[in-house]
């Protein structure tokens, strides 16, 4: 299992081929198992489609460290896993409380809140079985590492402080620093980690690690202001979630915080940070194609329609 | 840190000197942290008390195998995350509803609902990550075995599985295969694990880990007749949680299925058998001492008041 890269680069067909693995390894990482009902409930909110830019990250990363992809791919798979939790979570009527996620009712909807608590839990779990347990051909070192990384990026120093401090921000007016420390921890942490393990596992230095950490807080920030400027440009149907959902909660947001224009700016702005951080390794003959995906992914971000 | 044993084996000063090094590990666990609320929400139900009877489980394995307790703790701690995270979760209005927990409020009837859910996924993260980068001196392939067992232990194949089933199980009468699926899951996992991963930091032996399985699953179903037992016979005011709650709930346990005399006779034989699978170990003139707290504690489970 390969991703070719071809000169020149196109993009649209490593991003689909990328895809199609990332969704077979996800739908062949829940097989039968008891209880049925868990698994259905794991397996909803799990193959409920996206853009899988997540693992397509990690990856990328892992290929930009010189490592075999394949190689990756569990991993990859507990980072989508972690998303989609932190997406059932984030749902359940005690904290967002939102019906429709990808177009579709939330998990706690179909199943009912105490599956889809659950549910959250299992895949949360499964996440680091995928790691520890299902990832033949890596050093222990290196998946201890990605293990690491993984708990940082899921728990109160990543996500979950993310959402608390979300949470409590609510129906109040906040400043820059409080917004950037949200998004930074609630969508920025797994981002981070999701290049950090696909480094990890293809073996890079410390130097491409520390680069690939500059580069992951320029897409991690950019993504969110993007996500807050859809929120306020696009409609329910184009997003395939209930739209101006922040304007209606009073949420700060950066449009609010900057306006439209200067969130935009600001978008751009991160995302060149980031691929700068990478053009040491661009540069180089060798990994020129190499670090292809990880640029053309973060310009994809600011573009994306949904 | 070591746990003295001297012969004769003082198995209550070995109890209280273990309980209080493991409350030790569990306040240096969670120090001062951002955001402050979501700290203090982790903190009220790790710090709650109780008999720490699964990191101090961990230990005595660690011991046994001819490991040093200490790099040991921060597994302990881990274990002992796991399981109050399913408490907190458990307790929920969705789930089990209830809200007392150790003679206290539970975690959502004092921090809300979505802290109490988030709470528990911060301190399932944080024992991934006690494990994978608070464990210095265990070399990584033991951690690794660790993060898998542990993985097992708190999901779909463990408790999260048991949880499942014993939900959907409420108000129907289960028969004894389901009622033991249930128990060697939502119970039985966790302490399995205990005993496996301190083995497992220890450098156990193949024979020893068999051996563990063993002696685990005869605590780990004893464990959950006595609690059976308990509910039915022990006050609210002893228990420190609301008793005959079982009854009330409509639910299915073993003095229902078997009788209380036959229950306790089956826990008996059960920790027999537990006790038994350790004999080889204890009996070797250099293990002896070493055996000891798990046999000891064997016992205990069976004669514990709450």
């Amino acid at each position: 299992m390969t991703v070719a890269v071809t000169a020149p680069f196109d993009f649209a067909a490593y991003l689909e081929a990328a895809r199609l693995q990332v969704e077979a390894a996800l739908d062949a990482s829940l097989g039968p198992e008891r209880p049925e009902s868990l698994r259905e409930a794991m397996r909803y909110s799990l193959l409920a489609g996206g853009k899988r830019l997540r693992p397509i990250l990690c990856l990328a990363a892992c290929e930009l460290a010189g490592g075999e992809t394949a190689l990756a791919m569990p991993t990859a798979v507990a980072l989508e896993m972690v998303h989609t939790m932190s997406l059932i979570h984030d749902d359940l009527p005690a904290m967002d409380n939102d019906d429709l996620r990808r177009g579709r009712p939330t998990n706690h909807k179909v199943y009912g809140e105490a599956n889809a608590i659950l549910a959250g839990d299992a895949l949360l779990t499964r996440a680091f079985e995928m790691v520890a347990l299902r990832s033949p051909g890596v050093p222990a070192e290196r998946l201890l590492a990605v293990v690491g990384e993984l708990s940082l990026a899921s728990g109160a120093p990543g996500l979950v402080g993310g959402q608390i401090v979300d949470l409590e921000c609510e129906g109040k007016s906040v400043d820059l620093d409080t917004l950037e420390y949200i998004h930074l921890h609630k969508t920025g942490a797994l981002l981070r980690a999701c290049v950090l393990c696909g480094a990890l596992i293809g073996g890079a230095s410390e130097s491409l690690l520390a680069a690939l950490r500059t580069y992951a807080r320029g897409i991690g920030l950019a993504f969110q202001i993007i996500d807050d400027i859809l929120d306020v440009t696009a409609s329910s149907e184009v997003l395939g979630k209930t739209a101006g959902k922040d304007l209606t909660a009073d949420k700060t947001t950066y449009p609010k915080l900057l306006g439209l224009e200067e969130s935009r700016r600001r978008a751009d702005a991160l995302v060149a940070e980031a691929k700068a951080a990478l053009e040491p390794f661009a540069a180089a003959d060798t990994a020129a194609g190499k670090a292809a995906p990880l640029l053309a992914l973060a310009d994809y971000i600011t573009g994306r329609d949904r």
